[in-house]
This record gives C-alpha cells, sequence and structure tokens, in this order.
C-alpha cells in the first residue's frame, strides 16, 4: 500500500490537467513543495478551512478520475512488464518466447 | 490522417467514462451502431436538432479530454514502438541493443 502523499503525487501527475488552475496550485504547493495549509491560506489571503475544503474536494476528484480512467493502475501494470521486460535483456541468453509473451502482455495493456 | 469516425470511436473508447450516460448512449448509436440522427430521436423523443447539439457538444469535450490527457495519441505512439518490437522478435537473429532501446522508448512513454 503507497502512502497517501505518493499516491496523491502520482494521481496529480497523471490527472492535473483537468483541475482549474487555483485546484492545482494548492494542490502543488501542499504536495510537491510541501507547503502547510496556513502556509497556502497566508499566500493567497484565504482562511486555513477554504483552503483544506478544496484540496479535501480535489483529492475525491483525483481518486473519481483514477476510478474511470485508471492511468495510475496501467501505468504501474505496464512498468511491472516492463522491468520484468529489462531483466530479460539482461540475461546471458535471450528467450525469444518469454520476450514474445510480455510483449502481447504490454499490448494488451495498450 | 484519419477519418473522424474513426477518430471519434478511439476518443470515445478512451475517454467515455467521464461523460454522462445520455451522452454516452447518444454517442454510441451514432458512432459504433452508425444511427442516423433522426433515429436517435425517434428513439428518445426528441428533436433531431437536440440530438445534434448534444453530439457536437461531446464530440467538443472528447477532443479537449484528448488535448489534455493525450490518451489517444501515447497509445499510437506506443503502438508503433510495440509493432518495431514484435518485428524485431521475428528475427531470425535477435539484437539485444535494439530491444533494450526500443524498451527505453516505451519506458519514457510510460
Amino acid at each position: 500500500m503507497l502512502e497517501k502523499t505518493t499516491r496523491m503525487n502520482f494521481l496529480y501527475d497523471f490527472y492535473h490537467s483537468l483541475l482549474t488552475p487555483k485546484q492545482q496550485s494548492y494542490m502543488s504547493l501542499y504536495y510537491l513543495d510541501d507547503y502547510s495549509l496556513g502556509e497556502i491560506a497566508d499566500e493567497y489571503d484565504v482562511s486555513r478551512q477554504a483552503v483544506y475544503d478544496n484540496i479535501k474536494r480535489t483529492e475525491a476528484m483525483l481518486e473519481e478520475y483514477e476510478e474511470k480512467l485508471l492511468l495510475f493502475q496501467k501505468f504501474q501494470e505496464r512498468s511491472k512488464i516492463l522491468n520484468k521486460i529489462n531483466e530479460m535483456l539482461k540475461e546471458e541468453s535471450l528467450s525469444r518466447q518469454s520476450l514474445i509473451e510480455a510483449v502481447a502482455e504490454l499490448e494488451k495493456l495498450n
């Protein structure tokens, strides 16, 4: 189980283009630049509660997008297969059959 | 340049989960099942113009999603590399270096 911050960083990476500029600013300050809610509130001259509510709503939106599009899940699945293929390519003799099967798995995820 | 219908079918495939149930129904009847605007209008007891407007709006939304997320573009780029790898795997002797390079390209797109 990934920690929430790591997961949010990934989801933000995949779906930030679907967020409003304000949502992007708050999320990127909070999750990427590690600002506190109070610091973001000061920066934008709004209440700490307003920042908190906005970030909570945005987190829920990111999870909804992931539920619908599965970009993060598919990224993880593809990464696993790519790692496997890279391991195969380091072996002394290449197994054509294993490579063909791994590439077919990647195609199913494309 | 892909024909519009083919492109819309692909975009629908990638982004339909972000559409409303009504948008999904109209788009899928029009683009997948090849219904005419009039037939959809009859089916839903609305005007032909209403169906037309809804489909035009949905097409614009799909293009906006693609502009933001590039899922179709990345799918095409990955497909190209996967085809190249499949060709390599058919060759009599496997080139480890070419395979490593092609897999690195795939990783950049992941």
